[in-house]
């Protein structure tokens, strides 16, 4: 194998995420088998996703359109905002069916070992919609993990301040046990929370 | 998300080796973080490499020339031809530094449940090869499962047949313990065949 566009073509994909030169050839291996009907329709459509893809201006969602379609959406709920780390944490929501009101994307959480702080974070325009009015409630819906639970923390605080003048309500989402579980395997952190805030059976 | 490019995307990927819904999606999130930086030189790439693929005429191969580099060097030995299954096992071995010769690359392995016979296979144009003349060796690497032995001994018999009116020594890879391995690590088969092929110590 010539250094050339093909070993180009495997390095750039063994940097994407979950990707490593092993599965970054193996992917090359089998687009280029036959490239009119697999590499040119994939490149094309990278194509078109890079041209047509927008940051919403209201939410931090990416779609083709800004507002994004959940934002321009009339049928959802616009008094209740989900909060969330990720565009990915909104996909799976969005996939679960579970939420019905609009987002917003803080773009990571904070972290003083990353470097990421309250400024960096998309929580300004939070804020600001929070203070146009019309919302009745604010779910916080951070990743149970060290950095979402200090974002958590600290939304809730700023939120608490910012929202004694409305009548809002902030909720989260709970800590337990996933549903389908099995108790041999969950782990200590999770069984600890689930202990500790369990539900009486009325 | 509307149901659009993005999603075409995602699911374009998800088809490919190795990648499902979860990790074409985390491909795609990185992907659109940055188009201008990410996804057009990417998608970009794919089409330099689309356009300029080629399958190499003598061994199967493929480059961006025809025939293959490893084909066309003259300082590689012309009289050692390594037969093997996939471009992939071509690509491990060149990275091993293991073999200087040429190669011929099966397109895969005699599978009945699969329907591959010899007819499908590259087999045909390697007896051309070999009865061009000039090989002084042919080794067989086709790999160590059942699949890779069975058009092993195919091969074997065909060339042997065909070889009685040259001088053509027919070899292939032993197998054995891997380099760096822990016994306690190792297959059962590949232990019971380490420990009938045992070498004696001189």
């Amino acid at each position: 194998m010539q250094i050339t566009s093909l070993e180009d073509l495997i390095k750039m994909l063994a940097k994407l995420p979950g990707l490593g030169p092993r599965s970054a050839r193996r992917i090359v291996l089998h687009l280029i088998k036959n490239p009119a009907t697999k590499i040119i329709p994939l490149a094309s459509k990278m194509y078109e996703v890079a041209e047509a893809i927008k940051d919403c201006q209201i939410c931090g969602n990416v779609d083709l359109i800004s507002p994004c379609s959940i934002c321009s959406n009339h049928k959802r709920d616009q008094s209740i905002i989900c909060v969330l780390e990720t565009i990915a944490d909104l996909w799976a929501i969005e996939r679960s069916n579970s939420f019905n009101g609009k987002y917003h994307v803080l773009g990571g959480a904070l972290s003083a070992i990353d470097g990421i702080t309250p400024e960096t974070l998309n929580i300004k325009p939070l804020y600001d919609r929070v203070e146009k009015g019309d919302i009745k409630e604010i779910i916080i819906a951070t990743n149970p993990t060290l950095e979402g639970q200090s974002t958590s923390f600290y939304l809730i605080e700023f939120l608490e301040e910012l929202t004694s003048s409305f009548d809002i309500k902030i909720s989260r989402l709970p800590c337990g046990l996933p549903v389908g579980a099995e108790l041999d395997y969950i782990d200590d952190g999770t069984m600890n929370i689930a202990f500790k805030r369990r539900e009486n059976v009325d």
